[in-house]
C-alpha cells in the first residue's frame, strides 16, 4: 500500500479529500483557466502550431501529473522555454502550422514522455543537479531575451525568420519598411498595458480598497482585459482590412486522441532534441515545485516528478498537444489562488476543455500582436540581469559558466547553450580540483586547532611543516600535490619531518596514492620522515585495503595537534607574521 | 639569459660538458644504438611503413629533443604503442606501404608537432593529468596484448587484417591452413630465445663472472643475437625459397628531407588522431622522463618537455619519418649505459645514420618474424596484471575506469579506449563529488578534536547537531546536502542549533550558496539556528564577496571546539556508542 501511494500520490490526499478543499480548488482552477486560454494560444504561436494545439496540450496532462505527481500545486503545459526548443527540434523536419510539424511536435512529446519515464525507472532524477543554478539562470535569461525578439515581428506586423538573436535582428531589419501600423500601435499598447498591469495594476486595486490577494488574482487577469479590448477593436474598426493579422479561426471539439507518429528515422532525429527539453523541463519544474512546497512545507520527490512529467508528456501526445512541463506563472498563480490538491489541476483541465469545446470562435478576430505581447511581458519577468551581476561578484568560474550559457543560447541556440554551459561548468570545476589550494599551517596559540601561516598568527616549528591541502586527491591533481610538498620541502633545510594534514582530504584515488608513495620515497632518500594527520574514515579503510601501509614508514596521527606536540622538538617553536592582506579570514 | 636557458636547456649543460661525461655518452650512444636499429625496423613494420621508415624517425628527433628536452636521458623515436596508433589512423585513409600511406604518416608526425607546440604555447601541460594512473596503465596493457596479437601473423608466416581483438584473431583462425612452417619455426625460437635472454641471459651472464652493468647490457642486446642467427640461417639454407618472408632490400641513404603534404582535407581528418598520439606519447615520454630524472634529482620541466616532443616531431616529419615520442626500453638503457647528457642522443642519432647508410644491405635477409618476435617480446613486458588485481583491490571506480579503458582498447581500438578511459574516470570523479560522505560529529572526549560518530565514541549534546560535509559543496551536491541535514533535522525534536562543519569545504559555488541559504531559512522557520565552523580563508573570501552575511543570523566559529563551548548548553552531554564495524578507523 505504502509503495503505491509513492506511486500514486492521489492515494495520499484523495480518501481525506474535504468540502473545504474542494471550494478552494474549484476556487483557483478558475482563476487558472481564465490566465491559461489566452497563455496556451500564445506558447503554441511560438511553437510554430496552430493556437488550438496550446489548448489541447493544457488538458490531459493536467490530469495526468494530478494522478502522478507529488506537487500538489504545480500547473503542467506549454511553457515559453520548452516552445522555444520545441520549434528549434521541429522547424528544420517540417514548416512550420502543416500536418507534419503538428505530428512531429506529438512525436517529441511521446518521446520526451519516454525519456523521462526511461529516467525515472533507472532512477536518474540525480542528473538534475547537473544543472547549476548559474546555468539554470543564464539559460532562462537569455532564453526570454531570445523569445522576446522572436515575438518582435507579431508587434511589428511584418514577416522574418531566425532562430539566433543575430538572425531574428538581421530579419527584423531587412523587414522593416514593411511595418503594418495598426499592427503595430495594438502591439505597442498591449505590451504597455501588459507591463504596466503587471507592476502598478495590483497597488492601484489595493488603493482602490481591494483585498491584497484579490487584488493580485485581478492584476493577473491583465492579459483577459487586453485580450477583451483588443477583440472588441478589431470588430469596431474592421482592423482585418487594415492588414492587422487575426488568430483566425480555431476548430472547436475534443483534442484529436490518436497515436503519434511511430517513424523510426525522425524519432531518431528528434531524440536529442527531446533529451534536452526533457531535463530543462525537468529542472524548471522541479524548481517550481520545490520552491511552492517548501512555503507548505510539502515534499517533492525528484524520481516521482519523473513519472508525472514523463505521462503529462504521453498524455499531450496521444490528445493532439506537444511537449509540456511544470511552468513557473501558472503554478504561482494556482497557489496564490489557494488550490490545495492536485484535483485543482483537473477542474482546471475541465477548464479548459470547455473552453476548446465552446469558445474557441471568441478568439477568432484576437490580433496575434497581443498574443505576442502576452509572451513578451511573460519571459521579460523572466530576465534577471541581477543575478548575472551578483554570480560576477560572487565567483569568476560560476560567471563563466553562466556567460557561456547566455552567448550560446543567444548566438547559436538554446541547446548549444545548455550544452555548453553544462560542460563548462564541470571543466571548470575539474580545473579548480586540479590545482587546489594548500596551505602550510600551525597551531592557534593556546588552543588544539590549526591554521595557514598566511592568514593567523601561529605556532610552527622549524624543524616539522604541515601542509593543508584542501582538496580530495584523485588524478588530475595528484602531480601538482607532489611538486608542491616537494617545492616546500626544497626551501626549508632543517627539516626533520613533513606532516601532511587531511582534513580535508575526502578521497585518495589509486593515482594519487602512487603520488603518496612517491613522495614518501622522495622525502625518506632526503632524510625527512613523512607522516598523515587527521585522515578520515572511509579514507582510512581505503588505504588500509591496498598495499599502503606496508611501504610507508610514518605515523598516521588521529589528530594535528598530536602530531604537532609528537614530532616539533628543537628548538622552541615561534610565532609566525601572517601575510596583511589576508589576516582576518575565519 | 636565463628564460633563453628555460627555452634550450641545451645552453644549461653544454658550456661545462667534460671529457669525462663525453666517454660516458659515446658508450651509451654505441649501446643504444645497436638496441635501436632493430627495435626501429621492427616498430616501422608495426605501423605498416617500410622499414627505413622507421631508421628515419630515430635520427633527427633525437637531435631535436637533445636541443629542446629537458631530459638528459630521454631517447626519442618510434615507440610501439605509436606506431599502433598511427597504423589505426593512416590505414583508413590509404594502403599500408604505399607512398601515400608514408605521407600520411608524415603529415600525422608534423601535426602531432604542431598540436604538441600549441600545448606548449598554451601552457597545457597540466592536461596530462587527467590521463590517470588506472587509465594509462589499462592503456598500455590492452595496447601490448593487441600488439602481440597483431604480430602473431608474421610469426605463423600467414597474411590476415584484423585492427580489433576479435578481428585480429579471426583473421588469425581463417588463415590458419595457409601457416608456413619454416618461419613458424624461426618466429617460436626468437620469441622464446628473446624470453630466455630477457628473464634468465643476466644471471647467466653473472655467474660466468661478468660485473652487473656489463651483464645487464649484453642481455639487452639479446635481439642483436638472435638478428645475426636467423640471417646466418636464412643463407645458410635458402630459407627465402621455402617461403620464409623477409625484410628484403632496404634502400641505403640519407633521409628524404621534405615538406609533408598540406592537404587541409588530409589533416583535418588526421586531427583527431594526432591530437591523441600526442597526448598519449606526451604522457607516456613524461612519465619515463620524471621516472628517470628522479633517480639522478634533475628536473623535467613538463611545458618543456612539449617544445622538445614538438619540434622532435616536426624533425621526424621533414625527415621522412613518423610519429615519435620519448620510449620507456630505449631510454632506460641509455640511462643504463650511463648516459650523461643530451649528447649522447645526438651521437645515437649519427649512429643510426650510419647504419642507414651502410648497414641496411644487411638486413636485407632478416626474417619479418624475428622483428615480429621482438616487438611481441617487448610489448609482452608492458603487460602488467598485477596493477589490474591492485586497483580492484583499492577502489572500484579507479578499476571501472581501468576495465573501460581494456574493454574498449581490445574491442574497438586504442583512441575509443583512452577516451572512454578518461571520460569514465572524470565522470566517476563527479558522481562520487555529487553525492558527499556526510558525518555527524563530536568531541573526542579530552581534546578539542571532533570525529564521526559512527567511528568513535565522542561527547554531543542533544541540542547541537554538528553536520561535517566531506567535499567541496557545489552544484552537483547542493540539493543533496539540503535533504541529508533537513532529514537528520527532522528526527531531532530537542535541537536548538545546527552546526556545519567545513573543514573539508574547499569551495561553495553559486549554487551551494543558495542550498546554504536555503537550509538557514528552512532551519530558522522552524526556529533552529544554524551556524558555521572552521570555514577556510578561501571560502570565506569569496562568502564576503557576496550578500550572504546579509541574510546569515548564525554564527561563524573559528574552531568546532568554540562552536561546541558556545552552543552545546542543556542538559549534560552524553557519550555516544560507535558502530561496532567501523570502529578504530583513524
Amino acid at each position: 500500500m505504502r509503495r503505491l501511494a509513492a506511486l500514486l500520490p492521489i492515494l495520499d490526499w484523495a480518501p481525506r479529500y474535504t468540502r473545504e478543499e474542494a471550494g478552494s480548488d474549484l476556487f483557483a482552477a478558475v482563476i487558472v483557466t481564465i490566465m491559461l486560454v489566452p497563455q496556451s494560444l500564445a506558447y503554441a504561436m511560438l511553437a510554430g502550431l496552430p493556437p488550438q494545439v496550446g489548448l489541447y496540450a493544457s488538458i490531459l496532462p493536467l490530469v495526468a501529473y494530478a494522478l502522478f505527481g507529488t506537487s500538489r500545486t504545480l500547473a503542467v503545459g506549454p511553457v515559453a522555454v520548452v516552445s522555444l526548443m520545441t520549434a528549434a527540434a521541429v522547424t528544420p523536419l517540417a514548416a512550420p502550422g502543416s500536418p507534419e510539424y503538428v505530428a512531429a511536435a506529438a512525436a517529441l512529446a511521446v518521446l520526451s514522455g519516454l525519456v523521462l519515464l526511461a529516467m525515472a525507472v533507472l532512477r536518474l532524477g540525480f542528473l538534475a543537479n547537473f544543472l547549476s543554478h548559474p546555468v539554470i539562470s543564464g539559460f532562462i535569461t537569455a532564453s526570454g531575451i531570445l523569445i522576446a525578439f522572436s515575438q518582435a515581428k507579431h508587434i511589428l506586423g511584418i514577416r522574418a525568420e531566425g532562430d539566433t538573436l543575430p538572425h531574428i535582428v538581421a530579419g527584423l531589419a531587412g523587414a522593416i519598411g514593411q511595418v503594418n501600423l495598426p499592427t503595430l500601435a495594438i502591439g505597442l499598447a498591449a505590451t504597455a498595458f501588459l507591463f504596466w498591469a503587471r507592476r502598478s495594476l495590483k497597488p492601484l486595486l489595493r488603493r482602490a480598497g481591494l483585498g491584497p490577494r484579490v487584488a493580485d488574482l485581478l492584476a493577473k487577469a491583465g492579459p483577459l482585459l487586453a485580450i477583451v479590448i483588443s477583440i472588441a477593436a478589431v470588430s469596431a474598426f474592421d482592423l482585418a482590412a487594415a492588414g492587422v493579422r487575426l488568430v483566425g479561426e480555431i476548430p472547436a471539439g475534443m483534442p484529436p486522441f490518436a497515436i503519434p507518429t511511430m517513424d523510426p528515422a525522425l524519432w531518431l532525429e528528434l531524440l536529442p532534441a527531446a533529451v534536452l527539453i526533457s531535463l530543462v523541463g525537468f529542472v524548471e519544474s522541479v524548481s517550481v515545485a520545490q520552491t511552492l512546497a517548501a512555503k507548505r512545507r510539502q515534499r517533492i520527490v525528484a524520481n516521482q516528478e519523473l513519472v508525472g512529467l514523463g505521462t503529462a508528456n504521453i498524455a499531450a501526445a496521444v490528445s493532439g498537444g506537444y511537449p509540456v512541463t511544470g511552468g513557473f506563472a501558472r503554478s504561482v498563480v494556482n497557489f496564490d489562488a489557494g488550490a490545495a490538491t492536485p484535483l485543482a489541476g483537473a477542474m482546471t483541465a475541465v477548464g479548459i476543455l470547455a473552453a476548446t469545446l465552446f469558445l474557441t470562435p471568441l478568439f477568432r478576430l484576437l490580433p496575434q500582436a497581443v498574443l505576442a505581447a502576452t509572451i513578451i511581458v511573460a519571459v521579460l519577468s523572466l530576465v534577471d540581469l541581477g543575478a548575472i551581476r551578483r554570480t560576477f561578484a560572487y565567483s569568476k568560474s560560476d560567471f563563466a559558466a553562466m556567460a557561456a550559457t547566455i552567448l550560446l543560447v543567444l548566438l547559436v541556440g538554446v541547446e548549444a547553450g545548455i550544452v555548453a554551459g553544462v560542460a563548462l561548468s564541470l571543466l571548470l570545476f575539474l580545473w579548480r580540483t586540479s590545482t587546489p589550494h594548500i596551505a602550510v599551517v600551525g597551531q592557534v596559540p593556546g588552543s588544539e586547532h590549526f591554521r595557514n601561516v598566511e592568514r593567523h598568527a601561529v605556532v610552527t616549528a622549524p624543524d616539522l611543516l604541515t601542509i593543508r591541502v584542501d582538496e580530495s586527491l584523485y588524478f588530475a591533481n595528484a602531480r601538482f600535490l607532489e611538486d608542491r610538498i616537494l617545492s616546500e620541502v626544497a626551501s626549508r633545510p632543517e627539516l626533520r619531518n613533513v606532516v601532511l594534514m587531511c582534513s580535508a582530504v575526502n578521497m585518495i584515488d589509486a593515482s594519487a596514492l602512487e603520488s603518496l608513495e612517491a613522495i614518501a620515497d622522495r622525502l625518506g632518500s632526503a632524510g625527512v620522515g613523512f607522516h598523515l594527520s587527521e585522515v578520515k574514515g572511509p579514507v582510512m579503510d581505503a588505504l588500509r585495503r591496498s598495499d599502503f601501509f606496508a611501504h610507508f614508514k610514518g605515523q598516521v596521527f588521529l589528530s594535528q595537534y598530536e602530531a604537532f606536540r609528537t614530532l616539533a622538538a628543537v628548538p622552541a617553536p615561534r610565532l609566525t607574521t601572517p601575510r596583511a592582506d589576508l589576516v582576518g579570514a575565519g
